[in-house]
């Protein structure tokens, strides 16, 4: 099983050594879990000093080396794996190395250049999220050692991909875990002066990368609006918490009859009706800005009635202390989002929560169909797509999950 | 939580009734669960002299109706619900308006008539799988009740479709547990002589809807064939239990560069052939008849690589009993696969079993790939279409599960 592992390396060149307590999972390390938590590692007064980004040998409690990590005493995950060869380089060739892999899948599955183009550890870029907006690309470094290693990553970046700017987005909730700033940045080119228009699904969305949410777009909903956009032919849609319009656009440009999109933020709806005008169908497109809660129930109030209702809620249960409020708001959503439903019409219910588990979501979603009067087959479980890639190992946390019901 | 259900309903017409014991779940039945098992019901000699496929009005420990059951004394699943409203008439026009609320569903989904058309519980026809081929349906009755109303769901199919042909086939495994022969019959019209061309993501597939493995062809995976369709531009593509070529077909459809099939069966690559033919791509399609395994070793000792693997196997954990046995011949197929997956390239392992759920299916497959010494992300979940709609309540237990790799 350790194949790829030398077993008695020496360790390489001026690097550190960090070893694994006895008690800690090697052999989940070697078969690719890709962290060390703190209270797996030997940390003496030596280890605790390192700056948080720092490469260094990790080995077994035997001393057998197992790969090459990056180390932060200051975080939860105290290391992440970079490198199965503990003598590898992390250069500008080693980056170009991981992205050229990663592009390849992209271009196999993507026409045009839009997609996240890294996704953290499935990647072999542990923490390092990165979104291709055409000639731009943003930056996401979530991890100390990627944001010590930001040059390198830039020039690598722009090397396999010929992009033109990239942008470092740092709102990323967890750079704060690993003692981060949140400062944004321009790391190569310009900023762009105004949103970029993204192809999805036959739709065009407006993607503000560098005032937006995220990194200006949820590219991993996109086989989940190809599922509602297969739906919609002559459909009349809710887009509810739409952001830019992410199944409202996908929905009209697969021939819905009508898209209503309802969301809290007026910038985002305003992004929304440029990128339905972008896409040619701003005739059949209306917005609401408003408390989702609020507009499903005045529309219940008002009689409407869609057949195809589509809710992607932020996150109600990022964490396991959350989970029960969490599963209480997504069996609410789905309660108040059902009777709008017209009958035989589809109920597509998302959840973006780590903590919910798909088992715990569908059920809540069950739940609040039953309480609205309703009954609902399950007609679709979908994920993030091909760009979101995840190791084996943690896929269990998967945070997206997409179910449509047929009412 | 009972809106729909009269609460005091007098017994319809000349139904016998059938009682919960206090300790059955009714909760759990008024919430939508579809079955009633044998020890949950009070069966007095009355109930067990009923012939099978009886209907009957189920009641809670109360006597409070809770709808309208088809009883079998001989199974296991001792009540199916039929209809929530114990006063409801099962006959040509009940059938026809289930039948009308599936139908809508695929005509929502697909541009072509080829599709499950009723998949059991989950369109209110318990036990009951249509699957249409254009001009003719197969009907599954693997239930006692609706073996004993084949006519009026007969004309009721014929009426709703307007389809030519209507075929019994009788091969289903539960039809056993039902007491229920395996006689296949034509219901309406005549058999097909000749294979039906089957339009599917691009590609034709010759489907024997007399002669072959369930119904002639397996509509489930359409949404996995798509996906693997969307990989396969200029691919090389392995596809191991091919059956009529589900995989390789779409993958050619998709622009694949060469396609080679793998099955036991004679009969199955023939189909696959005529199919290749029919989708104009028989000079990129070859075959090789052989046990599976076999053919993965000797490919592999071949030195053969493709860009695009997809093992789609019979289910090898049926039951519970079988389930470790069935995961490490998961693991073995993966194993072997993997080593014939060119660097970068796509493995792709479906499930249809329903004793591996997805976490432990996934497992066994990342285990077969770290054994072939390789490491593969996580790129997609997939399960069966649209038009093979769930309970939620017995979503947990989806059969179908297919998981992409990229190596």
């Amino acid at each position: 099983m350790t194949a790829s592992i030398p077993e008695k390396a020496a360790p390489a060149g001026d690097l550190p050594t960090v070893r694994l307590k006895p008690k800690a999972n090697a052999r989940a390390i070697r078969h690719g879990f890709p962290w060390v938590y703190a209270n797996e590692l030997v940390t003496d007064r030596r280890t605790r000093s390192k700056p948080a980004g720092t490469l260094a040998v990790l080995e077994d409690d035997g001393r057998v080396p197992l790969g090459l990590v990056a180390l932060n005493p200051d975080s939860k995950i105290i290391c992440r794996m970079l490198d199965r060869d503990p003598q590898a380089s992390i250069d500008a060739a080693w980056f170009e190395a991981r992205l050229r892999k990663a592009l390849h899948l992209r271009e196999r599955v993507f026409d045009t250049p839009y997609y996240r183009l890294a996704h953290a550890e499935a990647d072999g870029l542990p923490g390092v999220v990165i979104d291709r907006f055409g000639d731009a690309c943003v930056v996401q470094p979530n991890a100390a050692w990627a944001e010590a290693f930001l040059p390198a990553l830039t020039d690598a970046l722009v090397a396999v991909t010929g992009v033109r700017d990239v942008l470092k987005n740092a709102s990323g909730r967890t750079r704060s875990l690993e003692g981060l700033d949140d400062v944004n940045a321009v790391l190569h080119g310009s900023a762009p002066d105004a949103p970029i228009p993204v192809s999805m699904n036959g739709a065009v969305y407006m993607a503000d990368v560098t005032g937006g949410q995220k990194t200006g777009l949820y590219f991993d909903q996109r086989p989940n609006h190809a599922f509602a956009a297969s739906l919609a032919r002559d459909a009349r849609v809710l887009d509810v918490f739409s952001h830019v319009g992410g199944f409202s656009l996908a929905a009209l440009a697969g021939g819905a009859q009508s898209a209503l999109a309802v969301d809290g933020s007026a910038a985002a709806l305003t992004l929304a009706e440029a990128g339905a005008k972008a896409s040619g169908c701003a005739d059949r497109f209306q917005t609401r800005q408003g408390d989702a809660f609020e507009v499903l129930a005045a529309l219940a109030q008002e009689g409407a009635q869609f057949d195809l209702v589509i809710c992607d809620p932020p996150a109600f249960a990022p964490s396991k202390q959350a989970l029960d409020a969490g599963l209480r708001a997504y069996e609410r959503v789905a309660r108040l989002a059902a009777t709008l439903v017209a009958e035989d019409g589809i109920l597509g219910l998302c959840s973006c929560s780590h903590a919910a588990d798909l088992s715990a979501f569908r059920a809540a979603c069950a739940r609040g169909i039953g309480r609205s009067g309703r009954r609902g087959s399950l007609i679709y479980t979908g994920f993030a797509g091909p760009d979101h890639p995840q190791l084996p190992q943690l896929a269990e946390s998967g945070y997206l999950k997409s179910v449509f019901f047929q009412l």
